[in-house]
C-alpha cells in the first residue's frame, strides 16, 4: 500500500507554505478550501507523495480542535487505496473503529474516508481512492 | 526531495507490527536495535517509502518521554538527502533550530540527523543519506 500524503495541522498557510517550500525545495500547489472539513490545504510533492498543510476555517474544524489540544505538527497518514469504502469495510471486519463508514468527498477531487486513531495505535488514517 | 520514511512511536512492536502488516498488506522488517536511540524499530514498506514503528528500550529514550507525554502516534517524518549536514547547515542559516549539528548513525546503517520541531511548524524532521 502506498504513500497518498502527510497531513500537517497549521494555524496559518501563509505563514508556514514558504518554510515548507524552502526546506522540501517544491513548491506548494494554490489552496483549495475542503468544504465537508471546514480547511483550507495546500500540496508540496515529496516524489510520488504529497505533504498537505492543513488551516482551520473555523471553529467547527476538526483541525481547529486538533490545534487547540495539541499544537501544530503531524495530523494524520494516507494511503492510496483502490476502494475506500472496502478498506472502510475491511477494517470493520476486524472490530477496529473508524470515523468514516463509507467515502466522503476529500481534496483533489478525491473519495476519502477516515479510521478512527484508536485503531492503528494513535494514528489518524485516511485512504484515499485513485486516480 | 523524497519521503524516506514516516516514524510512528508504539509501545510494543509486538503489538503494533501486526496491526499496521494487515492494514497495509506489507511484512515488517525484522525488529533492528538502534542504540544511539535507545529504541528498537521494525520498517514496513509503503510503496518507495517506509512506515517505521519505534519502540522505546529504556526510559532515557526519547521515544519513551514521547509516549508519556502525548501517547503513541505519529513521531516524525524524514526525508531522503544527498548530504544530511548540509541540509543541517542549510537549517541553521535560514536560523531554524537543530536538534543535531552533525549526521549521525541511524537504523539501517544510514547516516540521519534531526531538525527541532519549532523548525517546522510542530514537525520533527529527520534527514537520512542515500542509498
Amino acid at each position: 500500500m502506498e504513500f497518498d500524503h502527510l497531513g500537517i495541522a497549521v494555524r496559518s498557510l501563509s505563514e508556514s507554505v514558504p518554510v515548507f517550500e524552502r526546506t522540501m525545495g517544491a513548491r506548494a500547489s494554490p489552496p483549495e478550501e475542503v468544504q465537508s472539513q471546514r480547511v483550507r490545504v495546500a500540496f508540496l510533492e515529496a516524489g510520488s507523495s504529497h505533504v498537505e498543510l492543513l488551516e482551520p476555517t473555523g471553529p467547527d474544524s476538526a483541525i481547529h480542535r486538533f490545534l487547540e489540544a495539541r499544537g501544530e505538527g503531524i495530523h494524520h497518514i494516507a494511503f492510496h487505496v483502490v476502494s475506500v469504502n472496502a478498506s472502510l469495510a475491511e477494517l470493520q471486519e476486524r472490530g477496529l473503529r473508524v470515523v468514516d463508514r463509507t467515502a466522503r468527498p476529500g481534496a483533489r477531487g478525491r473519495r476519502v474516508g477516515f479510521a478512527h486513531p484508536s485503531a492503528h495505535h494513535g494514528v489518524l488514517v485516511e485512504f484515499v481512492e485513485g486516480p
